[in-house]
């Protein structure tokens, strides 16, 4: 995680990046099924940054530590020109460890949480986008606070057979991009099915461009048997859980369900080949 | 391992700085006597750095991963303003890892190869230092190669009792301190015994200032019992081996057998107290 690339230090508290940096990490293992274990962490600090500002990242990463019950083992400091904290994690998947690859024809696809929020939460804080009050508090702290889907992720893995998983952090339509490549494969997403908060539809009305292809949102992106219900799903994670569309035969992603000008690129996306 | 701070791309081909990280890495396992396994690689590249110079940073990666029995099993690639290679390295120690907090008074203290060398090879790349010929060559490749010693290392941990010991990565006086101040220990330094090269002397005469205080050159620094000798330890380990002082009681670190202005900044040195 680079400042000036993924983020501004002024864009909230130290302990926001330490504490990012560190979810960020943990979304992997999620999507695993996996326990974290441990972890060692590389700071690279510039110039101008004080002692309690690194002190502070570091309370950051050690509260997000505590709460996911995983060891900071090691790490290194080091000078650069740009502030860094760049952070390799182990884990554990007892029983199967959920992949990529297994994603069948027939499988419904779900995604946890919301999409897009924390793409909007970004741009406000990059002065991109304009919003007040309450929405956008709602959508900074998506992107300054990644979900824990740790918990959520184990239970997951229990399911059987064993669904195909990813966390989404490029966007739903890359990482999807990644499980139907991988599983050889081809999708049908339901637009209107696509889970976005209130504060996403306020300022973005039925535009889906974010929510099916900004990143940064670290939800859970599942592929489970058709037999699953959404409801079921949310109980047996204790998240909510939207099921957005289904595997089906062939190499192509196609999005039905929506008007083509509400999704910026929609040609692109329309049916997009996968092999080009 | 950070361009402009630790490195410059136009001191070597890509494929040594990619070996080095990896070296450098492999350096810490060395000295606990493990086994590397596996390593997580977090490239950061910048503008104007093409494919072909990425693929052949990774290149010298894997020459050295393949011949150091380790996987790179992941990683990441980012943006930033500078070049750099953060490696997270993972490796077994079965049996008795040698740690830093058992050096014995009465151990005597070894180092493996020659000391110097490698920030002369910096010096020489900088700019700031000049020579020709083989020196300089001898130098520079001792900079840009640490020695892979990680067989040694595990010959090592195999004697009794285990030693204590650590990689030489910020200069034998910082580096033996970190020993002493674990161990609780002090230490006499004998200066006439501190091994440097030809090219070294050739450079420094009798100067030992970057052979007690210069980094980088990731050698293995130990403390045995009194019963072993040079020669028995050279060929158990098969690297070349000198015993270079003692470890006493106390907390102080004495080097005796120099003039004093010979070492710079030879009275912090002489009795450093490492408790100030």
């Amino acid at each position: 995680m680079v400042e000036g690339v993924h983020f501004e230090l002024r864009w909230g508290p130290p302990e926001v990046w330490g504490a990012r940096s560190l979810l960020v990490n943990l979304s992997d293992i999620a999507a695993m099924g996996g326990t974290p274990t441990a972890c060692v962490v590389n700071l690279a600090v510039r110039d101008g940054l004080g002692t309690r500002t690194l002190e502070r990242i570091y309370a950051g990463l050690r509260e997000i530590a505590r709460a996911a019950g995983v060891d900071i083992v090691g790490g290194n400091i080091t000078n650069a020109k740009q502030l860094s904290i760049t952070i390799a994690m182990l884990g554990e998947a007892r029983g199967a460890a959920m992949r990529r690859d297994s994603a069948r024809i027939g499988d419904q696809i779900f995604v946890t949480g919301t999409l897009g929020d924390a793409t909007l939460g970004w741009r406000l804080l990059a002065g991109k986008l304009r919003a007040r009050g309450k929405s956008r508090a709602y959508l900074i702290d998506r992107f300054r606070r990644p979900p824990l889907r740790v918990a959520a992720g184990k239970r997951l893995s229990a399911l059987r057979p064993t669904p195909a998983a990813i966390d989404i952090s490029d966007g739903l339509l890359q990482d999807l991009g990644h499980i139907l490549e991988r599983s050889r494969v081809g999708a049908e997403l339901d637009a209107t099915r696509i889970p976005v908060s209130a504060a996403y539809r306020a300022i973005m009305r039925d535009d889906l461009s974010y929510a099916l292809g900004g990143g940064e949102d670290y939800e859970l992106l599942f592929c489970a048997g058709p037999g699953y219900s959404e409801a079921e799903l949310a109980r047996r994670l204790k998240v909510p859980v939207r099921r957005i569309g289904r595997i089906v035969r062939g190499r192509r992603l196609k999005i039905v369900g929506a008007d083509a000008p509400k999704i910026s690129g929609w040609d692109q996306l329309r049916a997009r080949d996968l092999n080009s």
